[in-house]
């Protein structure tokens, strides 16, 4: 019934679809298998995609080809740029989207996509020769063989749904769990744990008095996740901004004693940035209110997502307390929230690739790794995609570093450190974020995804004209001499000095109070030479000009600490041998089995001193 | 959490949503609860509506307001009017759907409906006080209120999914089914049976060779369900038809000793007009081939339903028969056909308005009544929610005779028959078929929901003036007489005999070589008078004028049986004091408790000479 494939890939979520529509690109024979193909890229709990560090990880998938950049533009409702008054490393992108359409176009996008089957079953096992995976066993009892297989079970792994004192299997809402395939895992001497995540009441929007909300709309000229160009949808939604009150907060509490977080049935860490109302009032108590933003699910639905409400409190607990936030004083409830608890496998056990250490050519992906986010599940998911069929073709490992991308700092994050609670990530988890902005995502990673044959040469092509040409501007900046008289009324103008002498256009730019499209419409040799000159491309040379030194300085930094990187360490080396190292260096080193001596300095409780000891072993 | 509701309508497939509807629009307070609110109006088989009898069916739906005719037309991929050749009772709208879109478009209708609510949970239970139904029990735990419950369950009760010699529980594939509602029902006192369905594998249309298929396109000028007006989609799609062969059948057989519908493991009885492939090969053993129906999925996806060859035969089978179909050498599978089994109530313990004898305010419709097809479904909920609006106003009921609409017809069939294998709608069943035409739905039953206050005064409107201008149209051919050198190069034309004299309009139409369209353009007093006409009167006009005298015999005959339908039966009636009924009539009597003497005449052993005794005792 089945050839062997080169890649399965299982779970049609974010990270499994992006895993097929990049291996199928490059080129593998790749088979998704999904419980049900009419939930393809269901968003499974608030419909956006983005927002700050996630946003960028969005923009640097689609810098390099992955699809979910395009399929969010193409469903957008509402588009931000987070952070727009900060410096350009803070801007982040933020899209809330159509649930409905964002799950049609991901099926239409991968439906198109050459060398990609699909096929609706629950995979309940792995096959395994020797120490090399070679296909799946499913529920249908259809064994299928591949070389390689990517896992990206999201929250369906004995996926156990909570509701006050009510407990239920579920992968979501209204859906199936899996069975049999953690069973399996663990068989095969994978270490399980078990996380947990929750989600919001879904709303009746017709319910709800928008007009004591704040409102929130998008950005007048907004922008987008791809770097491709197609046209936008132009329909736009608005959000809505509410609050809690100690009146809610006090209702809320009433329900603890029937809490499943609070009475220890759910066993699993939740998402500590991410957390559930009765959460935030427990750990801040001191906070007498905390915003609720009211999304909307679509186009053409009244369906409301709570942003902020997330809760497995009873029912009538839930209820009884939403109806006392203004504006949702006559909220119907098309659901309540809930939690569930699934089963994930500690990252520490896999390759930067997020090939399993145990099992050759099995990948990891997404929340089976511990992770909580779409962006975060689809950047790993492309990565392995990728990486299988590097693998399954004897071809180089790819791999992003932490100054290369956020998409690198995720990675590396997980398989040296692990996780115990739900990894999100955060700007702040990157040292070298100066550099890993979203307007350079493109810079960055299209050519590196060019060379492996994944980003299109139209990707490549428009990534160098926006270099070369932003470069240009900053060298026209950089030699233009800019009389006194030509620009002191617009100096004045903008509240900054006006200047004496003659002066570099490039020095008027770096003033904090001077923005490059003012100067343009201001002094027309610039204009002249700007003519024609895309709006990316001018916000590209604004930051160079304004940020230049910034970013070398941290380019220097970057260079320091390679060094480490460079240094590789064989996996297979023998920690053992190196009687000087501390007892639980080395068997946190065994354990991770670092690639780099950066690898293995990030490793919680490896010493500098352990490093020391390796880095002079190395270095003989 | 909720407030009482009127009404509560349980499950969301094609009789929920028209239930909830149709209650709703009469003004009823409605909660609409489903498993999932993201499979609202999912079709759970072919991608199609309507046909012979059941295109019918639904422009009875429409003429009367429910909203399944609007939904398909705007998601309308191909349309046809099967059996234009042949009489206009004959002729049946057909047509393909978007299956995402049709499900969109109706959860759309339904957001966009006042006073109906929805609610995500599944229903576990009833709630009961004396004989009356008070609300629903649910698996979270709730206890909703309301006056009046619609069950419309469809496959989901205790649903049991069958592939070879696999067995699994599910309501669909990849979806929960429904558990403990049947037992409860089973302890109030209904007695329940088992069916079953089935529905073959879905392929990728990119596997398809369609070159060496005939290709079957929609009508040029394509009609539709809805008798009002708004703008259709225009963008069409194809069928294919393809044969299976001796070759496929050997193949099937091979697997017959592993199918549970042969080895027993399939207790309930399947669609007699809708056989499994397998069942087909079996039944019609001296068959070389059958044929098969290639349907898109919709206009954006490459899913294909293989309309003819419905499966539960083992997975490989099914791949290694379908492989050898012409066109299908190369399919590969998005998943495989599958039985399906469901719980069932007999419908004979309903009364005309879908009301259970047993509970008063509970009311079935759909599967559940052991029906088959999208269109009885939806006629059934249609009624239903009518009726339990009705009834919790204490209203009259609303109840079609078989003379007024095939919903007439499927009705009384079912709860005064009852079924023991799915029921699905012929033109057969029904004796006056050549009054329940797809021209006059509107003319039949707009009036009688206006009168309710369902149908909107626009339909009303409508109608009246397709009733008037019709009537003018045949009044003017009658009144006109045409000299014989106006029309007899026309009539030469078209193959029919000139006329010597001068002769009425009226005549020359009645012959079957000539159609009004022609006519109207060969006969310019004729063009003047309808100019401006909307085709649908033009083509009412026609009907009259060439069936008039058939359709006057076919009324004379209604009313000579309207006597029996008049005479209504008391359902408290005891018929153990007519001692001269046999033994078998009058069991069959107190079970069915017939509301007239022709419902009474239809009870299968209930003989001539028992209504007899009825008739004498009743004009007592």
């Amino acid at each position: 019934m089945f050839t062997e494939y080169d890649i399965i890939v299982v779970g049609a979520g974010h990270a499994g679809c992006e895993a097929a529509a990049a291996a199928a690109n490059l080129g593998s024979k790749v088979l998704l298998i999904t419980m049900n193909m009419q939930t393809i890229a269901q968003m499974s709990c608030n419909p956006a995609m983005g927002g700050v560090a996630k946003g960028q990880i969005v923009r640097e998938i689609d810098a390099m080809g992955g699809y979910s950049g395009i399929v969010s533009d193409k469903t957008t409702i509402q588009f931000r740029m987070l952070n727009r008054s900060k410096g350009p490393a803070m801007w982040s992108p933020r899209a809330q989207n159509d649930r409905y359409k964002f799950h049609e176009e991901w099926r239409y996008m991968l439906e198109n996509t050459p060398n990609l089957d699909f096929f609706q079953d629950m995979v309940s096992g792995l096959l395994v020769n020797g120490n090399t995976v070679c296909g799946v066993k499913t529920s249908l009892g259809l064994e299928i063989k591949s070389k390689a297989v990517v896992l990206t079970n999201g929250t369906f792994l004995n996926g156990t749904i909570h509701i006050g004192e009510k407990r239920f299997g579920g992968g979501r809402m209204g859906e199936k769990g899996a069975t049999g395939l953690t069973e399996n895992l663990v068989e095969l001497g994978f270490e399980a744990g078990r996380m947990k995540t929750g989600t919001p009441p879904r709303i009746d929007g017709r319910s709800i008095n928008y007009s004591i909300m704040e409102e929130q709309q998008g950005d007048e000229n907004p922008s987008r996740f791809s770097y491709l160009d197609f046209e936008l949808p132009t329909e736009k939604r608005s959000c809505y901004i509410t609050y809690t009150s100690p009146e809610v907060h006090d209702i809320l509490k009433e329900g603890f004693d029937r809490s499943p977080m609070f009475t220890g049935r759910i066993k699993g860490l939740g998402p500590r940035y991410c957390p559930s109302i009765e959460d935030k009032i427990n750990r801040f108590a001191e906070r007498d209110r905390h915003q609720i933003f009211v999304e909307p699910e679509g186009w053409n639905t009244v369906e409301v997502y709570v942003n902020g409400f997330s809760t497995s409190l009873p029912e009538d607990v839930q209820y009884k307390a939403l109806t006392k936030i203004q504006g949702f004083e006559n909220a119907k409830f098309f659901r309540p929230g809930y939690a569930i608890e699934y089963d994930f496998f500690p990252p520490t056990q896999l390759n930067t690739t997020l090939e399993t250490k145990l099992i050759s050519n099995l990948f990891f992906a997404g929340q089976i790794n511990g992770t909580t986010g779409y962006e975060e599940a689809a950047a790993q998911g492309f990565m392995a995609g990728i990486n299988a069929h590097q693998k399954v073709n004897e071809l180089h490992e790819f791999v992003l570093s932490r100054s290369e991308a956020y998409i690198g700092v995720l990675i590396d994050d997980l398989v040296t450190k692990g996780t115990d609670e739900p990894y999100r990530m955060f700007t702040s988890r990157a040292e070298h974020r100066l550099l890993l902005r979203q307007d350079n995502a493109d810079i960055r990673l299209t050519k590196l995804s060019h060379d492996l044959g994944l980003a299109s040469a139209e990707r490549l092509q428009k990534v160098e004209e926006k270099i070369r040409r932003s470069d240009e501007i900053v060298k026209f900046m950089k030699g233009k001499t800019v009389e006194p008289t030509e620009i002191n009324s617009f100096l004045e103008q903008n509240g900054t000095s006006q200047i004496p002498q003659n002066t570099k256009l490039f020095n008027l730019l770096a003033r904090p109070q001077i923005n490059l499209n003012d100067l343009i419409t201001a002094y027309q040799p610039l204009k002249d030479f700007v003519n024609g000159t895309g709006q990316e491309i001018i916000e590209q040379s604004e930051i160079k000009v304004k940020y230049e030194s910034y970013f070398e300085k941290e380019l220097e930094m970057v260079s320091k600490l390679q060094r480490m990187e460079d240094q590789n360490i064989n996996p297979e080396f023998n920690y053992d041998t190196l009687v000087s190292l501390s007892k639980e260096s080395r068997e946190k080193l065994k354990k991770i089995k670092p690639r780099t001596l950066g690898q293995a300095s990030r490793i919680s409780g490896v010493s500098p001193a352990d490093i020391s000891v390796l880095m002079i072993h190395l270095s003989k």
